[in-house]
């Protein structure tokens, strides 16, 4: 079977994304939509939808649509995030609330969600749409109720190691294995195959969740791309910091809970201070453990689908490559 | 054919909607959705639905789904409008922004949208599903484009009529002329008949939301139920604003003029001054003639559609009663 790179299949998903054609009046509500989706970024869940649908079948191109609607919702969700974050930029550029205002930022994010739904149906096959529109309704709500639980754990002190997991498998995993699992049943799998791939999006989620959480404190800013300790200087309960707590001694946990209710300080001195309480109780390896142990089980999921080995070498260079592993 | 009037359908699509089950973890994005759905209102669009099917067919329980579809839609985009408006009250009680906070009041209306299409989607048969979505996602941007408009027209002085009418009829029309369209399809009914259907609601939602406009000045309060004269003092670009700089005086417009840019007045001084102008140019008459020029467009329409006219008897009487008509 003819097979396409993830590479070949981004330029030609991202080329596809930037041709369509949804503009109309009133420019207003649609103007703020075509910059978000034009502000690129990996395309990472329409690859990951077409790679799926190319172990089954050839023509990549009949699930365009598709992989052009996970992409729209995922870029509706950023879109009122960073609204609800708060946040001034996206990939460089000015957030749409910045740009514009709130109420434009509400109500385009409102049309692109629809418009995401309007793509995930445009030519979907009769047969397959009720299980595609199934997997992509219910993966859209499980991404709110992720955010949900993202912001409120911002105001507890309380939230456990498998609360934080459950909110990142909602709010980050659930989005690459629904766009896997709709590749899967596009392509005609069968449904041990679709739920197999779909539970090593979960898996490769939480392993690739993890590893940015540990790339904001352990990365190289040059090669991470975002500055190192954001979520220190946020107190955002991630695993490590989680961890930490739970494995500090009592002098450190009270240094630990100092820092977070400091109101004044000097950023890079938090930054260090926490780090190097996360040195000390030996975070770095306690997370480098977890997302091996994620990472090696979703391999495992992918070597159980039913299709031939080398088939799935393209699937696999491409989470292999997002883990920055050799294989 | 077994009919049942607007009352029955009311009463049986209010008591599914109040048991309907999404409620589920975290209670801090469903809660807000319950309290939105559970503050009643006149339940017009899924009313709208069902009686359309049953033009066709008996077993209206058949599409309560898409009926709480529809409904949930519409209670979508009064919470995520009323923050737009930045709104204090709905149907008595605060608004969502207002009993919580923002950030809900975004999170929770977006999971209220992925519900709409849930519903909308649910046991809704698969031989009329891509036609159903079709015109619900449609819909659904139509909307979104109305209130865009009408957010724009707010800093606009030149609004024509023609721009009006469409305005309403993109906020308005379009979802109850979808409702009616989604019922008719689900009841079998010709393209001819969906569409007659579909047009009767665009006429009777253009005469609707034209009545409210004129009960905004000309209401008795206590039948109303609302403030007389808010979008008089919010210089809202209604049909009968627009129309009366059309035909006043020079001496006239330049008052009216005066008034939409006054920042300091006494509100009750301002709706008099203006009612007056527009008593003077005729406003009264020419807003009524052109309510019954469409409510009349829209019985001629009705009464073209395909089924006995004894059956359509509970449709006109509905619309009949909501316009406050004697047949």
């Amino acid at each position: 079977m003819k097979q396409e790179n993830s590479d070949q299949l981004l330029k030609r998903i991202h080329s596809y994304i930037e041709n369509l054609s949804y503009m109309r009046e009133p420019e207003g509500l649609y103007d703020p939509i075509e910059y978000v989706l034009g502000l690129g970024g990996k395309r990472l869940r329409p690859v990951l939808m077409l790679l799926a649908y190319n172990l089954y079948k050839e023509d990549v191109e009949r699930i365009f649509p598709q992989a052009a609607g996970i992409e729209t919702y995922h870029n509706f969700t950023l879109l009122h995030d960073d609204l609800m974050d708060n946040a001034d930029m996206r990939r460089g550029k000015p957030t749409v609330h910045k740009k514009w205002d709130e109420n434009t930022a509400i109500l385009s994010g409102d049309a692109m969600l629809i418009l995401a739904y309007q793509f995930m149906m445009q030519d979907c096959p009769t047969g397959y749409m009720k299980e595609v529109m199934d997997v992509f309704g219910r993966t859209a709500l499980e991404v709110c109720e992720g955010q949900q639980w993202d912001m409120e754990f911002e105001t507890r002190t309380d939230v456990t190691v498998d609360e934080y997991i459950e909110m990142i498998r909602l709010k980050t995993s659930v989005l690459l294995s629904g766009a896997l699992k709709i590749g899967a049943i596009l392509g005609g799998a069968s449904a041990e195959d679709a739920r197999l791939l779909y539970d090593f999006g979960i898996k490769m989620g939480l392993a690739f969740q993890l590893q940015d959480d540990y790339l904001d404190v352990y990365g190289d800013p040059a090669v991470f791309g975002k500055k190192i300790g954001g979520d220190i200087l946020c107190n955002k309960k991630t695993f490590m910091l989680i961890t930490a707590f739970a494995h500090a001694g009592e002098e450190d946990r009270k240094k630990l809970q100092a820092w977070i209710e400091a109101k004044d300080f000097v950023p890079s001195e938090k930054i260090e201070a926490v780090t190097s309480i996360y040195d000390k109780v030996g975070i770095a390896g306690l997370c480098r453990e977890k997302i091996d142990a994620y990472y090696e089980e979703g391999l495992r999921l992918l070597d159980e689908v039913s299709v031939e080995p080398a088939l799935k070498e393209n699937l696999r260079d491409f989470v292999c490559g997002l883990m920055n592993r050799k294989l």
